[in-house]
């Protein structure tokens, strides 16, 4: 993986780069859609390619890994085979789900033991199977095993958990740097920030990771239910003492404030889920502000949802029969809603992108995040 | 409209023909994707051009003057502009849903009275207002308004509903006859032959129909739960009763091989809600047969669905992957089976009449339909 920065804001932190992967180059700023089981909800994959311009999507090892399973995917010839998607792939390492199960997994020194979700069945992640199964999924770039903790945590939970997670990397980075990729082309893997809300947590584990000297860095633990205030904090902090040189990823973020607010502290990688999900609950992101799309108001308005986007969505329909979709719940809203809300974030970072060479990023950042933050 | 037979087959009824419509021309024998509430379910009406390639979709008046009801089609300026469809559609009358509440309704030789599924609230449904609806909508075919009696039905209760029927359409046809169309081009009006599974009805239908000198004419009443047989029996009567010259409607049917036998009795046009339907029950028609996706047999099987087909979901997935992604019940899953279903009956209706041109259609028919057969 070669990153290359192109451009920076004189004002602020941001920065136009670019990855290149075996699998293609990445324009940063980037925002990755989240395909979860190997499809990105309700899209196909050539709409990720043609209509949304994905560059890269994200795959969740966790789920991956109880479905289809490590056997199936292998046979495929990697995900990108499994699902037909030739651009670059990351994938999570599974500790956020793992963690999220709660009651249903038991964490220790060596691992974790949890209970399948679909049929309770024991299975255990460590930072090493966890490095093999990505290696068998193919990721461009993997992730190392961390542990998540909840917001709120107390310090000396976080503590514990963050010098866990330190630890838990070392153990991947030598499992990784002693394995090869299985299909014929390089894999990067990315270590990760924790340390909850505290900040010297934050710089403590942030110079941790950057003295792996990896290729790129990310930083979880965020966006969890702090506030946004503590979160721009944290993100700081990590961005202040992680490599200039190499890309920033900022795990799980967010809202396009959020994501705009974190380009200037120098991240340069964003996932979330929120694009789609809201889509399907009719929550709709426009350069105006969002709207729910099912609100009786949209009924009689045969305009496009957001015309100064230049999406399949807006260009070919209407509010009013995106309202009807909702309405009566056909699968083609959900659809239209998932093209239109990811269109939009990557557009959203296109345009930042433009911005920082442009060279006014900072103005135009704060003038957009007033008028996305309407509620139409 | 304007109807030319084009080819004939010489061995059987069947013929080719053009059908000439303000939105388009129609191929026949053809296939009409169902999209009861203004969306073909799954299916993108890009995906319906360009990848299903189909000529002329059906609507539902009964659904469509529920929600979103005939104020936002009127508003929009006509069904077409509503869902941004701008080739041929067929509503139907609604005779066959209104029957189909049973017990929420109540039949007059004035029209029917019945609750909405939505709400309860009563709503009335005569031979004339259906018109009315129809110009609504502004479908390029419109159906009469008609009684489709239950299989079986007993000889007494069949006659008086057909004759009813009868009665009805001449009230459709004097309130169709003396309007026009809403939106600048001019509407079809459909008359439908009933008579149950009674020999002597359907040919006393047939012969009424036919008096009406419309420019198309119906077959409804079948495909209800009948054998087969039987139902082919009730079409070749009524096929070689109505004009010649105009192209015959067999209404709701059916399976691949319905569709191919019905054509060779002089059938020109279909619809039905099996491919989608069936599609997203994991039920995949083929060239080589019918096969269940779900079936833990597919789950290693990385070929396409069906390679002998142009078709997108077999372009680019694999049986591994679709059975994936209805493990999984991800929507893309029930997109991918959705447009190959609807791919491959319109490639055997285009592949059928290419058959009839070349003059070898009835061979090719037997052996198709057994092909199909199969239990894959």
């Amino acid at each position: 993986m070669i990153f290359k920065i192109n451009s920076r804001d004189k004002e602020c932190k941001a920065r136009a780069g670019t990855i290149n992967t075996f699998h293609g180059t990445i324009k940063t700023p980037i925002f990755m859609p989240v395909g979860t089981l190997g499809t990105v909800k309700s899209v196909q994959q050539r709409e990720l390619k043609n209509d949304v311009q994905a560059q890269i999507i994200l795959g969740n090892t966790y789920h991956l890994y109880l479905r289809p399973g490590k056997d199936i995917i292998n046979k495929a010839g990697g995900l990108h085979k499994f699902i037909n998607w030739d651009k670059p792939i990351l994938t999570d390492s599974g500790g956020y789900q793992v963690y999220s199960l709660n009651k249903k997994r038991k964490i220790t020194e060596e691992g974790v033991v949890f209970s399948s979700i679909i049929d309770g069945s024991k299975h255990f992640f460590s930072p090493e199977n966890v490095v093999d199964i990505q290696r068998n999924i193919g990721a461009d770039i993997i992730m190392a095993f961390d542990e998540c903790p909840p917001y709120p945590s107390d310090y000396r939970y976080a503590k514990n958990s963050m010098e866990m997670t330190h630890r838990w990397l070392k153990r991947g980075i030598e499992r990784f740097d002693s394995t090869e990729g299985l299909y014929g082309y390089e894999q990067t893997f990315a270590p990760i920030v924790q340390g909850s809300t505290y900040k010297d947590l934050r710089q403590d584990s942030a110079k941790f990771i950057a003295d792996q000297d990896r290729e790129m860095n990310a930083i979880g633990g965020l966006s969890v239910g702090e506030p946004h205030e503590m979160m721009y904090e944290m993100t700081e902090i990590a961005c202040d003492i992680l490599p200039d040189e190499k890309p920033r990823y900022l795990m799980g973020v967010g809202t396009p404030a959020n994501i705009l607010e974190s380009i200037s502290l120098g991240i340069d990688m964003f996932d979330c889920v929120m694009p789609t999900r809201n889509a399907r609950h009719g929550m709709i992101f426009t350069s105006k502000g969002v709207m729910n799309i099912k609100n009786a108001k949209w009924k009689e308005d045969f305009s496009p949802i957001d015309d100064s986007l230049d999406c399949y969505t807006s260009n070919n329909h209407t509010k009013a029969y995106l309202h009807h979709l909702f309405r009566v719940k056909e699968a083609l809203g959900f659809q239209l809603a998932s093209i239109h809300n990811l269109t939009f974030y990557l557009s959203l970072v296109k345009e930042a992108r433009e911005h920082i060479i442009e060279g006014d990023f900072c103005v135009w950042k704060d003038t957009k995040i007033k008028e996305m933050d309407n509620r139409l």
